[in-house]
């Protein structure tokens, strides 16, 4: 398995978890159900492509060996162990409620990740970093107010939204859990200490949560696969089979 | 089957190829030649789902029947028969070079039909007309730069360019025919005259593949199935059982 000093690494876990995310929202292109959320999705969507190709192109800078890696190749070309994103992003839309469970999580994370990662003193890092957040602001007030809406609506909604937490929580342990290699790069100054960030996202969580009558499950179970040393869950392989095929197919299409 | 007076039906016909073209697009998600185009494309859908949407809005106002109708109802509740869309775009994507050779005819369909349109005495008409047209503006650069660029390129891209416009052009005869429901328009004062939308198409496309060193075939057979009653290819079918899944198996999905 190919392994990349640590902030690579680290920048590629950003990037692959906006991509894998913006391919699940995109699926539902057609599906959704409402033209607005079909809207709403697909722009967020865009957004994280956007985001995802811009931590790839630091990150290829940095691999810099002798196989012309860029964003694309990163992108359409690994395979899945090589994969960093979270394991919360890969899991199945299942339904809206499911899927904005997901966003929820995810925003939440990305929105105090981000807001820590704009004062890094890697200035591509503070750069990208700030240009993401805002993007990423309007997603998890988005979200949030789905979380909220539907949690506390309609006796269905709100146990469609209690099976939907349940199916998913347990990814959410990579969100808060202690990490020796980020722990590395904020000690060799690369980016600031993240130790806020677990209790930062849970107290996000608890606030929409309250307001959407929702109940915080006790913490995540931490013995798990991990997507940090590329293992996955079953889904990341029949979406990248998907997604990279043309690639794959046909790998020097430069006409 | 559902018939509606000639105006709804006009401004289904521009909502449902729309539709159809952003699905067509979006299924290009994750398999992109690179995430440039990806995101090109992706911008590209979200724009046509924002101009279906208001077309169908004012459709739905218009057939102000007892069932609710609205923009949704439109986009999900539909069956094939009842969909106005071009042929052209629900034609599946084929490679890069027909997804780019259809897009191209649209886009130049589009812009001409709407710039006309911005000039309509239904003010509805006018201002969705001139609000699409600076999104197409753009659209139809980007495509005609593409069927350029893919044209004059190498020996394969040059080849693969004749096979999609020998693929596609038979469907192109429905954005050169004469219409009387579309002369019926213009002469009761809703739409502008559009006698001179076939040259002004033709003529763009003759500009364009004069710089891509393509051949413009001769004028498109007319004898062919026709969206305008209803007879669809064989592929819009699928394409909106795909589509419309979700709504049709939760019909009140509501929550």
């Amino acid at each position: 398995m190919t392994k990349y000093d640590e902030l690579t690494e680290f920048l590629l876990r950003l990037g692959d978890s906006a991509l894998i995310q913006a391919q699940r929202l995109c699926e539902w292109t057609g599906r959704a159900p409402a033209l607005e959320e079909e809207m709403g999705m697909m722009n967020v969507g865009l957004d994280l492509v956007g985001q995802a190709r811009n931590w790839y192109e630091y990150a290829a800078e940095r691999i810099n060996d002798d196989t012309d890696t860029d964003a694309d190749t990163l992108a359409f070309r690994r395979d899945e162990r090589a994969f960093r994103n979270l394991l919360l992003v890969e899991q199945p839309n299942g339904d809206f409620a499911v899927t904005m469970t997901k966003q929820f999580f995810y925003d939440a994370w990305q929105f105090h990740l981000l807001t820590m990662l704009k004062g890094a003193n890697d200035e591509r890092i503070a750069a990208i970093a700030a240009k993401s957040l805002k993007e990423v602001t309007y997603h998890l007030r988005r979200s949030s107010q789905w979380v909220e809406r539907l949690g506390d609506g309609t006796e269905e909604s709100h146990q469609r939204m209690e099976k939907a937490v349940d199916a998913v929580w347990r990814f959410t342990f990579e969100l808060v859990e202690k990490n020796d290699a980020e722990l590395a790069l904020s000690e060799s100054g690369n980016i600031p200490a993240l130790t806020e960030l677990p209790g930062k996202w849970l107290a996000t969580v608890n606030e929409v949560f309250a307001k959407a009558t929702l109940t915080v499950p006790d913490a995540p179970n931490t013995f798990y696969l991990s997507a940090r040393t590329g293992m996955h869950s079953e889904h990341l392989g029949t979406l990248l089979a998907e997604m990279q095929f043309l690639q794959r197919a046909y790998p020097d299409a430069s006409w």
